[in-house]
């Protein structure tokens, strides 16, 4: 059934020199061809083809390959599967392939992603999605490094799969040094890889929208970041009483690490072991922040302080002249002037599980419990310095696209997305294939939308299609029509039908 | 300068755990701030922040990193780099970073492919740019094959990141078996990546547009494929007389080879080693064609039929009763009534460089002979059986972002991009900060991008952000204004300046 079939017997002798004159004139091109396509009546030429009996394995077993402890970069020339039979039909594990009914909710979602990010200002930037290893190094031991899809290439450079944009961001900022206006405001949609075990139905990649502020050192630059993302709830319909944002500022902690003269190298160290509250028993917790160093009074101060949940019990305990205090104070106050106000809350036990966040910290949550952070973001004044940069305020927040679809799975809140195209043509004869392409042609030229029937099919056939791709006119080419250049046009949510010149044809 | 000084010398007396009253009312959160931020005439606190001194090795040298010869999955945890004081600004080397200005040539770029794909009824799918090496594994000996970036996982699964789509489409459309209504109609617009030498200034990366047709034997298919190729250059202004498509057919060559009795297992590899002439002395490629077993006399015939420019020729030549002659001479015809006949030649030489294509071939080319193809693709009737699955006749195209990006600037055609943001909003006072975002949401919420001012700034400092970011309009929200509840409305191209009510504002 393929077309191109194997066997060539039907060829006639070759490389006759001679110039033999080909039977039909250049004038009758068109389907003097080998394979039958005769009948002249659409409805009885059904060859409806499909993938018939498609068998295989979706096996577990890995592809061979180079074998369990080769070097990774082996040598490609060597063949290396014989028997290419049974392919996994599935992408690798972790990984998703987006068929045309995921693109087009991945594409609402991005498009909402973008939409906001236009109505803030902010300009579209990307970066590679495999980075230097080196731009991930960080010693603070977070989730996100143990988790580093990483690996060797053939010029032995240490290379990975980027876990998060930031870094990336970081990197061009530096580079393009003073050439760039302060502030920044740039987004970005990309995606981001983390090789973990699949125990938790988590997957090894997902697509993250990013927002960033360069430049700005005041708390204007949170509160207008967390103004895009409610923005973004708001335009698909997700409300405060779905949703909300924990706040506070790793300044808190500082404060309390430095009053017990606890160094501040080990102040990453001590957020990321924070981060793990609620995921670890708080016994644990202690256990690593006493192992890193932090004695157990303070200990004990760190975990008071991180539960509580109003700023005035906390200015109550530890006064209100700090930094952290004053800024949270100042956010707050302009979430109210932003529309956000009952979005927002102090929560003094987030501290999010990057090392590089300096000030504020914010998570969006939803407000059921049931699943893991929306989005996340915060201050980090000092991350162009660990990359031998000097410092510059920046503050961003990054939004994956995995927990939000299950939120607006859960709220009943996801699109009904499907496919439509405008017009569907069909030639009704074999012989005016080329006639229907000239009106697919002129209808394009307009800026509509063709699928234009490439195979001579039943029109039985051709409704199904038109159904299935939402069309709003069947546009039919047939013979005597053509010759009196028009077309027939059905309108088919009334079945109207006209007979319509070419070059009226709108 | 940074905003998080690292002494926290400022800290009043931590864990006072007396309540302290504060000394502000709960009503005048806003700026209690340590920072200073005084002086109210903004043209006076110009704080003219920028990246000074950006000073960093574009060093030569590799991250070190895991060592040379080391296995490819290294441990994360070691702490691999102890200094992290110079990083390498630059991503790594043959990838891309997408400041604004590339990133909005590169939207425009696929904002027509994606406009184009969706004018011919084209859905749009992703794949993962990570897939299983054994995808790609074929035997005929493509340069592709040979610039695989394959490596190893943790899991000891060998992976490469996709080289072309085509393979990731096929596996989808096995997976998705008989739930696909044939024709299957689908585009996709991804990065794809090959690890070479990096001698002739190419990429390791570059995106590529793919439009694939599914399930149609007919050369109808190619036709259409082409035609939309063709839209898209008239788009982006891109005449027949740029550019021009060489087409021809796998199966003239296969004809040959059949008639000298060559195993049709050979028909691969052959298509391989002629791709390459143009590129390497003809003495090799009869060298080559030879050493896989195609005689001397039957090499003398390939390349004799190569040679020929004429479809005409070609059927004085070698009769006209085979396939890939009718189906030539049918996909010409409907060239003409698609209305694209200039921009299409015969050309027996193009047999592209994959080794899956069974039928006919096509390229497109700058006229000027200046560049590498534009785009190429063919029919791909069995790939699906070296899967393990059925055929199903398909054929599809590759459309690289690089080639045409420099035809574009060759030719002058390099659209102008601006930022363009229609609102600047601006506190003349910080304690309008708070009044400001009030602005800027009522604008946003109306659909209008804004800009708003995070900091304190002089007016100066304002007009030049606002020329920067090509704004419509300056607004000022003022002390008074803001008591009268207005704001002044500064239209930039005139320099008329209206008072304007909160709520009249549109």
């Amino acid at each position: 059934m393929a077309a191109a079939s194997k066997s060539l017997s039907f060829l006639k002798p070759l490389f006759v020199s001679l110039a033999r004159p080909s039977s039909s004139s250049s004038s009758s091109l068109a389907l003097s061809r080998a394979r039958t396509i005769a009948i002249p009546n659409p409805l009885f030429s059904a060859n409806s083809r499909s993938l018939s009996s498609v068998a295989f394995a979706q096996s577990t077993t890995e592809n061979g390959g180079g074998g369990g402890g080769s070097r990774a970069i082996a040598p490609p020339q060597t063949p290396v599967v014989e028997e290419l039979q049974r392919i996994d039909v599935n992408p690798p594990k972790g990984t998703r392939d987006f068929p045309p009914e995921e693109m087009r909710l991945r594409n609402w979602l991005f498009q909402n992603f973008r939409e906001v990010s236009r109505l803030f200002g902010f300009e579209e930037v990307d970066f590679p999605v495999l980075e230097s290893e080196a731009l991930y190094i960080r010693k603070a031991g977070e989730e996100i490094r143990e988790q580093l899809y990483c690996f060797e290439d053939r010029g032995n450079r240490r290379v990975a799969l980027r876990p998060e944009l930031t870094p990336s961001l970081a990197r061009l900022v530096l580079q393009k040094g003073k050439s760039l206006s302060l502030p920044v405001k740039w987004y970005a949609v990309g995606q981001c890889w983390r090789y973990e075990r699949m125990t938790r139905g988590r997957r090894r990649e997902h697509y993250q929208w990013n927002m960033d502020i360069i430049g700005v050192p005041e708390v204007t630059a949170e509160a207008e970041l967390i103004s895009s993302i409610v923005t973004f709830f708001k335009r698909i319909g997700i409300t405060a009483s779905d949703v909300g944002f924990k706040v506070s500022s790793r300044k808190l902690l500082q404060e309390v690490l430095s009053h017990y003269s606890i160094h501040e190298d080990l102040f990453a160290k001590v957020c990321i072991i924070i981060d793990k509250i609620g995921k670890l028993p708080l016994d644990d917790i202690k256990k690593e922040l006493k192992a890193v160093g932090v004695s157990t009074e303070a200990v004990e101060q760190i975990l008071q302080v991180l539960s509580i949940k109003s700023l005035t019990t906390l200015e109550e305990i530890i006064g209100g002249a700090g930094e952290a205090i004053a800024e949270l104070k100042q956010l707050f106050s302009l979430a109210e002037k932003f529309g956000y106000s009952e979005w927002v809350q102090f929560d003094a036990s987030v501290v999010r599980g990057l090392a590089y966040y300096t000030g504020v910290v914010f998570e969006g949550f939803d407000r059921q419990g049931k699943l893991r952070a929306i989005c996340g973001g915060g201050r980090y004044d000092q991350l162009l310095s660990t990359f031998g940069g000097d410092d510059v305020p920046a503050c961003g927040f990054g939004f994956g696209d995995a927990v939000i679809v299950e939120l607006l799975k859960d709220k009943g809140l996801l699109p009904e997305l499907n496919l439509e195209v405008k017009n569907i043509v069909c030639a009704l004869d074999p012989n005016l294939q080329g006639a229907a392409a000239t009106v697919a042609t002129i209808l394009r030229d307009k800026g509509q939308s063709v699928d234009l029937v490439l195979e001579n099919k039943p029109l039985k056939w051709v409704f199904k299609r038109a159904a299935r791709i939402n069309a709003e006119r069947l546009i039919l080419v047939g013979s005597s029509e053509w010759q009196r250049g028009t077309v027939g046009v059905k309108i088919l949510a009334t079945g109207e039908q006209n007979e319509i010149k070419l070059d009226e044809l709108e």
